[in-house]
């Protein structure tokens, strides 16, 4: 199989039940990382080597570590797109303003473990636009937030996908999901 | 405990991961209604005995009535909002204009089974205003839509549910909530 995907691109974030990624002021306060979901999340670090993100996700994530809500990852490219940045390498990341398609051809072609796009938004809406996302891991927080950042804003083609997992943990439930690509036409 | 609820309003709707309820043109063409899926829809028919919809959603129920892909509820009460149509009884329904709350209170007065709010989107989001929500029934499709009607259109309060069932079926998975309320201070 030429063509089977080995290193996949995980489209992954804490969303509430009404598809918010965060507050209109961009926190997500309400995330919880209680044991149970931190060893959820260990397990599926284990899986990756590299991280994607946009620049506001970034700010978050780099937020959350200085506080040691979540942990530095050691030994992984960490990838952060933007266009208002300069590309280039920076202490533990490197910025990137090339297209989605590009980037993740040359990432693909280096072999490695799985792709961990983080954060939904704008950036997934991209990756989404180019069909680059291969899985969704979703945790569904429980609550209505009534306003919020869209986790998936609209425009872009409908994607098929199969649910994988389904499972209950102790702040929500996480889901996740397959791309389903239609087949080409030989 | 006299003020507990015995009739709960259950908000409750088939929806894609990314939280539409139907494309732009009111469509739900790709919502599946085979074996697993009508016998879950048949145990929670058993629970209920009034369903509340909005003009919209009646129309679409309608047809799908008279497409035969949905069942007709007999000897169950109907009641659909509209602020353009007439207040008083229809064939097989009743069309309200007052408040969904004044409405509810009524409504709970009198024994029955549960009450069955089909269809969020606008109507969903009044009763979210007024915090009439008890539970969530949600049937999530294993796709992205891209765009489409909103779910949950932004505009009411956070409100925090309690996660009481995840279950995956056929053509998705089924997430149930019950709503947290805080107690209020004595």
């Amino acid at each position: 199989m030429p063509n089977a995907i080995t290193r996949k691109i995980i489209l992954g974030f804490g969303m509430t039940i009404d598809g918010y990624i965060a507050r209109r002021d961009h926190s997500v306060d309400y995330l919880v990382m209680d044991k149970e979901a931190g060893e959820l999340m260990e397990k599926f670090w284990a899986t990756i080597d590299t991280t994607i993100m946009g620049r506001k996700t970034a700010a978050v994530t780099g937020k959350m570590q200085k506080d040691l809500e979540m942990p530095e990852v050691g030994g992984v490219g960490n990838f952060v797109f933007s266009r208002k940045w300069k590309a280039g390498p920076r202490k533990g990341y490197t910025v990137v303003n090339e297209s989605p398609a590009a980037f993740v051809r040359k990432l693909r072609k280096k072999p490695g473990k799985h792709i961990f796009l983080m954060g939904g938004g704008e950036l997934g809406r991209s990756f989404l636009q180019a069909d680059l996302v291969d899985e969704l891991y979703l945790g569904i927080v429980p609550f209505l937030l009534g306003e919020g950042r869209p986790a998936f804003p609209a425009g872009f083609p409908q994607r098929d996908f199969k649910l994988t997992e389904c499972k209950p943990y102790s702040s929500g439930v996480t889901l996740r999901y397959e791309r389903v690509r239609a087949k080409k036409a030989r």
